[in-house]
């Protein structure tokens, strides 16, 4: 029998709880923000407005100064969107809010590509399989789920740091009207009409620092901006659905692109459902052109003169399934008996993108932001919508988050925001490579493919690989290079800044690429780490010191940089800043052998190799050499330089983050 | 712009929740239960009781059928548990409610040992380093976490699947009564007192087909069974401490066992809490011995006056720390500053278990259990409690779910349960091997170590290891091996019953032995899977079907196993039995080279091997033979045979399960 005397603090109740993030410190005072008036409104709960919300409470916006209006009554929502790329995993992860997407998504790994039979045209043949995700990544796969599922786990999560009337649902996004004399601190105000049970709206309006539009295509917040969207609208019309298959297609639980006489089929395996079976989603391209046309102006009347329109309400269920055995042929498939599509369609989209990302205030201040759909639309082949989406509200979050906080180095009158106005620079430029990437892959997805190298009808079958192998950083999302700017600083020919040796998409540390993760064993418990678990999405600096072999050599570069680099963590406010240390070194030291700073800034963030993989080899960083690297908030690398060189490092951050 | 016609099934909607455990099918209707009639009582809501109850609610014993009454007012707990074994946390795993355990608890890898310096006397130093875990296991490691955490998982997952009044608070088990006359339905009346706020009490009843006593050292039901734990009561007290240290001991977040002249203590780390800082557990042994006596009839009274109450009493936080610190010296250890231990006691725990951990009623029905702490006590030092307790529940579970949905073979009048009657004898048995583990390895800890091949103070530090190294697979929880029962037949000399190949502790399928988790390549989809992931813990048997090369003969034996497994699993309730598919092949076939009732029953259960490992070799089976093993609802394997010999398989099946 167990025999205790206890003693026990009341405190240690609190220990049962989920584990949060630390918000960032605020060093600007929040003005008196009331429920009238809070520093960021954003408008939309879809992925990227929901997001971004979620990641501002995160960071520390949170309370009273943070709203979030969506004009649909409740939490479900019939999206459309349903793949996460690797990319956007690793950021999911990063927040600790990947594991059941991951546990209970479906798994791409490979893709099959069918083409006619060279032998007999009237039947397809599987040409190849080959990797869904061909450049490194920590989930070397993309995920499918229903988009509701991923909004209900970034509101359960929101749930933790935020609010339960944080978001505010039938809400009907007006119009903002700004004044910046009456009003300085709130100059921003937002109208909006609240429906009621009984239809009818009542108006409303609420003063913000900062407005965020994410909704949606048909933005208000981008109309009230006075952009639109620019670009083409497809002349390819496709029909969509969702269902549980009865079929003998080999390959119908794998990721297919289909090419036939008949036309083109996107097979997109779904995650299973509570009946123990598994959907699938088939994209069928509707054969014949629709009149393309240059569209800057569209309108909902263009719309309704719009033929196309009467072509699309003509893709029925039925025809879906028609047109998908031509294609299939020799193999059948139909809804499983028993069973009912969750949702079919007809779209047809073309790449558009609005022109800018934000706009200023006549106090020079930007203050109106759009992200995800309100930016661009584009076609869903190559999976990108919701996952580039919200990696606009990934990169716009912190930055705005810094901007609110204080911790942002601005001029005198805290007017313009160097670091915030990379937002536009870096998100309108990924929208631009996705538009033109996404033309490309539709038009060649919507197209036939030779059987061999004749090329009859457009692409041969190699090509078209060879198209989808080098999309596959950019689908991948692991690809993204942000271009040089205050936040990426290019290596130049200057002899501290030192460049990688290797290929980035593999790993090698280049400023404006993500770190990739690898596994690492931690000194002070000898466990495996995986290094993106250890610098979560917490909005904070990250100074990662590659120490050398002279590790412990007390004179030495390693430990120069080591005692520089803690300073430099030191002169910027706490917990805006974190020093991680790695080393090459195989045999057991002592705390004691290196700088008494590791320990106290880092003791749980210095690691060696793990057995498994070498991280120095994988970064591309000799080991005789060493590197800092600083990362920013969101996982990129914002610079590296020679560990003799930490002044680099220190004028860098000096730029992005205020000091003490 | 998306231009979209849609239609979507408003059952769409329900594709956001989580996953949800299909129920076992029932085939004994639920007699009209009531709330004052139920199937199952549990008594207890610690780690061993919420297990069960959670258990039982997934595999279909819910909403009114299942009671769970608990003495204490809160769901917040002063658990003095920490410590989660690699097995438990594969179970945690196939019930998917490991990652936030796996996420945010502290791993230990290596285990750190530190002995008087052999040079200095005065001083201690780090005689080596181990692996913390020496067996093969999914997850490699133990986890250290809050008790009450873990409670707070089992308790939001039990949400999922059970009304909320499922458990009820500050209700207090008096004793129960048993009717088998008036009630053959709900023979066993469970007499309680509610608890109301005031204090006062009062009593209630209700009444029920199985009692399960969970409710700890202390369990009132196995005092109303007539039972009582009999073994010693140990003569060493230890002090115990859950803080954020400030120390220079260097292994301080390390799992470290340090002997020096002034005694014994064993570091645990344990998780990162709200502040960002570690908590650290520090066992520290209260020099001097302390009457040991055996005791079978302690009593409250006894306790009393047994001397070792003043001694534990004197065991003061600061006793603690002078303590510890002569042990650590030349290091040097307190509470950091600013922080407040979060729990401390003083604890003397014999090795002790009840003789029975069931009891029959008239009808000759096993109707009243118990599981936990209730069964067994024993010293935490080798981090076993939480585990033995919530795997006595996971035994006992699935039979208990079995057998009142009707799913076992019994006799005519549905009194003996064959299958049921298996949790003692496997349990029993379980608990004796703790008790003989726990007091050698307690015992040793409590010596004193000799620093090099002297032997003067017990063990040297070789002998040491050699137990610590011996002992894993016990400590693991991996290593466990039920014996020959009605649910585990062993091979033996027959040429129908194979034996696998290699060590059973490293993989080789084994009867009564965990089915080790290996990485598998699904046929269907591609992509890469965990077998434990493909198993989940739903009640379900298994036939594993290790095809052998000759899988594409249609005349050859692989084929006519899987045909022959097919028709044992139709033979069973649907929803009973899984088929389950392995092949060593290398080159690519389709569906129709293989028998069609493998893509019927098991489309998404078809493996082939990875790249990573090769599950035959791990598995101890010759890739030219194959082998059907089955796998029982908690992972262990049942029975293996040849492929050529499937009537084993389904006789041992028919012994275990209710035909159709």
């Amino acid at each position: 029998m167990p025999v205790f005397e206890e003693t026990a603090d009341a405190r240690r109740d609190l220990r049962i709880l989920p584990s949060r993030a630390l918000p960032l410190p605020r060093l600007l005072p929040k003005a008196s923000s009331s429920d009238d008036e809070r520093e960021v409104v954003v408008i939309g709960a879809g992925p990227s407005g929901l997001f971004l919300t979620l990641l501002l409470a995160r960071y520390g916006i949170t309370g009273s100064s943070l709203l979030c209006l969506d004009s649909k009554p409740g939490t479900l929502k019939a999206g459309q969107a349903d793949g996460l790329q690797p990319r956007t995993l690793e950021v999911f992860q990063s927040l600790g809010i990947a594991s059941e997407i991951i546990a209970e998504g479906c798994h791409m790994e490979e893709v099959a590509f069918w083409n006619l039979s060279a032998d007999d045209k009237s039947r397809i043949e599987r040409t190849s399989f080959v990797p869904d995700v061909n450049v490194p990544a920590r989930f070397p796969f993309e995920v499918t789920i229903h988009q509701g599922r991923i909004e209900r786990i970034l509101q359960e999560n929101l749930s933790v740091y935020a609010p339960e009337d944080t978001i505010r649902r039938s809400h009907h996004f007006v119009n903002y009207t700004v004044d910046t004399v009456n009003h300085p601190e709130y100059p921003v105000q937002v109208n909006y009409e609240h429906e009621l049970e009984d239809g009818s709206r009542v108006p409303g309006s609420v003063r913000t620092k900062y407005l965020v539009g994410g909704d949606g295509a048909h933005s208000r917040v981008r109309k009230s901006m006075g952009l639109s969207l620019e670009g083409e609208t497809s002349d390819h019309i496709w029909g969509v659905c969702d269902f549980v298959a009865d079929t003998d297609f080999p390959d119908i639980r794998n990721r297919s692109a289909v090419h036939s006489e008949a036309g083109s089929i996107m097979v997109i395996p779904r995650e299973q459902i509570a009946t123990g079976e598994y959907l699938t989603r088939l994209y069928v391209q509707v054969p014949g052109d629709v009149d393309a046309k240059t569209d800057r102006t569209t309108t909902p009347e263009d719309e309704k003169k719009n033929s196309s329109k009467k072509k699309r309400a003509e893709v029925t269920l039925e025809y879906i399934f028609q047109q998908a055995n031509a294609v299939f042929a020799p193999y059948k498939i139909n809804i499983k008996e028993g069973t009912v599509p969750d949702w079919y369609a007809a779209y047809q989209i073309g790449q558009r993108m609005a022109p800018k990302f934000s706009s200023r205030t006549p106090d020079g201040v930007d203050r109106i932001f759009i992200v995800g759909d309100a930016c661009h639309t584009h076609s869903p082949k190559a999976g990108q919508g919701m996952n580039v989406s919200m990696m606009d509200s990934y990169n716009l979050s912190w930055k705005l988050a810094h901007s609110i906080l204080g911790l942002t180095p601005r001029s005198a009158d805290y007017s313009t925001d160097p670091v915030l106005e990379t937002f536009e620079e870096e998100r309108v430029d990924t929208a631009r490579q996705l538009i033109e990437f996404d033309t490309k892959f539709s038009h060649m997805f919507s197209g036939k493919i030779g059987s061999g190298d004749s090329d009859t009808a457009g692409l041969t079958h190699d090509e078209f690989l060879k198209v989808f192998r080098d999309g596959s950083g950019f689908t991948s999302g692991c690809g993204l290079e942000y271009k040089s700017s205050k936040l990426v600083r290019a290596a130049q020919n200057s002899e501290k800044l030192i460049v990688s040796t290797g290929d980035p998409l593999y790993g090698a540390l280049t400023p404006g690429r993500r770190v990739l993760n690898v596994e690492l064993k931690r000194y002070a418990d000898n466990t495996t780490r995986q290094l993106h678990d250890e610098l979560p999405s917490s909005g904070r600096y990250r100074i990662l010191v590659l120490t050398s072999t002279d590790l412990l050599d007390s004179s030495g570069q390693s430990q120069k940089a080591l005692q520089a680099c803690a300073s430099i963590v030191n002169s910027h406010p706490a917990g805006s800043t974190d020093l991680v240390v790695l080393h090459p070194i195989k045999e057991r030291f002592e705390w004691t052998q290196i700088p008494s700073e590791v320990k106290k800034l880092a003791e749980m963030r210095t690691y060696g190799l793990a057995k498994k993989e070498d991280a120095y080899d994988i970064y591309g960083i000799v080991k005789e050499e060493g590197a800092i690297a600083i990362v920013r908030p969101d996982g990129y690398v914002g610079i590296l330089c020679r560990l003799s060189a930490p002044e680099v490092a220190k004028s860098y951050l000096r730029d992005c983050l205020v000091k003490i």
